[in-house]
């Protein structure tokens, strides 16, 4: 039988690790990157397209999935991996982050947040215990714990008592979710480190954390308008002092060239709406740099998006016909154009776990930002 | 070698025929259903998909593609079939009927129609000789000759004057298309039989367009708001009347009972928005009769949307799941929805070709309408 969680790490070079989570749904490949299915779908992609792009495990959001179509239909209905038609690992945010980023009149006590339903107008309670609850009627293989992720910028005092209300909230995750007993002997819980950008205080929640004891260990409170320098900054005091045997998850990243710098820091996992969200704006993402295919430049151009790329939208479109699409406001360009940056995303993270195999991280890394920074293909 | 266009007629009952359009970039079964792929894509679709459901053609509009990407840049582009992915055979139609449905300011002469692109404001003229171009350009397989689709309802002299139109605008056509040699050895092109609802009018618009010779034979000036009975007794003494040798296209039909009345009555192909249109609204149709997955009776439905259909909407989703996707304006839904509708519209055409064949089309039809008015399953 498979292991409920564990974390071989099969390579390392420098900070950077490779390796395989093992679950019972399936193996995760690391660094992984982590399409992001909000409200029970990656959005403008059927789930067995996401799976040809390379992806191990998908993101599920509490807060989304709590409101429409409720965590208790979901149960009622087999759970999230059978209403959605993905049976591979799905990890779940703990719904804290959208609640205090989305909702209106919202208000935060020792107990949880409580914010009114856009939907419907309800008063809602979402609590660490809550929050353990709904992840478990999901389904969920790997359920965040419920914290609080603190605004940036934030004064070492609010950043030190937002973080202490986290990790009271971690032990009371830890003991919601193992008093889900079923669900606790499949399902792996990831606790979150808070700390803004202040050295002791995210080294008093790495050791916090560790003390509860956790399958994996997230980076929160990151990627939140402070700039890739200051988050870099942040990691590299960060990650040494983290648990080293467990997986390290960088929550909401990111642009291509913060996974690399992530990864070159010892992160395990990602997740990020760009690749998707992109897909529906007309951002392509190549080795060259991101490019917007609304341009004019695109609309004669017969050569694909990028040609190293296996996706349909490269091997069996032109940027005329994407142009076109996104242009006409075309569903299919959504749909293309998604599929292209999800394969981007997931040959990137491919690129990185062979570089770490072979030792070459370094060299990688700097021919990966060379190339990225030197733009797009001459036009036609 | 493949003949450019031949119509073999396998099967007759009562009037209705089931046969093959053979063509050289593919086999066309009939009774036949076009999807319609408006500007270069079928909503939602990828064409490997279209194709999956059965299609052996489909639409695209003349007026849509003129505009954006222009009928020159996709021949620049090595035509419409390379530019969206199908290799099968595309019929076009002549632009003459969405000039007049979607824009301001029209003006209608001998020579065409004058009127203002709604992406730029240009002022644009489309006659049977640029009709004929475009849709050469395009590299349409069927091209329809140019005219104009008269309005319900029409007086006598009305739609005689506008049928007499549209017979001298059929000659111009014929002449047109001959003059693109290299096109028009490779490809066919139909006249459009119109005089509204008035037998003598229909009758001599048969025989002005039999004298010009085409092949095939389109019903025009119908599903324009004169309801089925009207389109029925219009077909019912229509058809006798049309050459009987060639295929005959009933356009912008229609609804499920539509094409099984039509079918009846000897029709061999069809095109209609209705089921990608009704894809992206939350309609899907099943053979108790078209359903709202939008409606709250479906939010716990574990059942598939028809537990008879192939299709990937119903094999692998509940329509609880369609229902959640299309509440939360999910793109995947219109993709699912859409893909259902193209697989029961083709799975209703093969069933009449199989019933035609059987010699049983009257008992199909039957059972047909009394199980597609009987409403959808009980609620579970």
């Amino acid at each position: 039988m498979t292991a409920r969680f564990q974390f071989d790490i099969h390579a390392t070079d420098g900070a950077a690790r490779t390796g395989v989570i093992k679950m019972q749904r399936g193996a995760i490949r690391t660094p992984a990157f982590m399409p992001v299915g909000t409200a029970g779908t990656v959005k403008a992609m059927l789930p067995e397209s996401v799976r040809s792009t390379g992806a191990d495990i998908l993101l599920g959001n509490t807060y989304h999935l709590m409101l429409r179509p409720t965590a208790e239909r979901v149960d009622r209905l087999g759970g999230l991996h059978k209403f959605m038609n993905w049976d591979r690992p799905i990890l779940t945010d703990s719904g804290g982050f959208q609640v205090m980023s989305l909702t209106q009149l919202r208000k935060i006590t020792e107990e949880g947040v409580t914010f009114q339903s856009h939907l419907d107008g309800s008063k809602i309670l979402l609590s660490p215990e809550r929050s353990m609850e709904i992840q478990r009627l999901l389904g969920s293989d790997i359920v965040m714990s419920f914290d609080e992720c603190t605004p940036f910028p934030a004064t070492y005092d609010e950043a030190k008592t937002s973080m202490e209300l986290s990790m009271r909230w971690a032990r009371r995750s830890r003991d919601g979710f193992n008093s889900g007993e079923d669900h606790a002997a499949r399902s792996a819980l990831f606790g979150i480190v808070q700390g803004s950008v202040y050295n002791d205080l995210r080294f008093r929640s790495i050791d916090m954390l560790a003390d509860i004891g956790f399958d994996g260990y997230a980076v929160g409170g990151l990627a939140v308008g402070e700039g890739q320098e200051t988050m870099f900054k942040v990691l590299d005091f960060t990650m040494p002092r983290m648990p080293g045997t467990a997986p390290r998850y960088l929550m909401g990243v990111g642009k291509p060239d913060d996974l690399v710098g992530a990864v070159e820091r010892g992160i395990d996992m990602f997740d990020c709406v760009l690749p998707t969200r992109s897909g529906r704006t007309g951002q392509g993402f190549t080795w060259g740099g991101a490019i917007n295919l609304k341009n004019a430049r695109h609309k004669d151009d017969t050569r694909p998006i990028s040609d190293s790329c296996d996706c349909p939208a490269c091997t069996q479109y032109s940027r005329a016909y994407v142009h076109h699409l996104i242009r006409a406001g075309e569903i299919l360009g959504a749909m293309l154009l998604t599929w292209h940056n999800l394969q981007f995303y997931q040959d990137l993270m491919a690129s990185l776990r062979q570089a770490i195999s072979d030792g070459k991280l370094t060299a990688y890394a700097n021919e990966f930002r060379a190339r990225y920074g030197a733009g797009d293909i001459e036009p036609l």
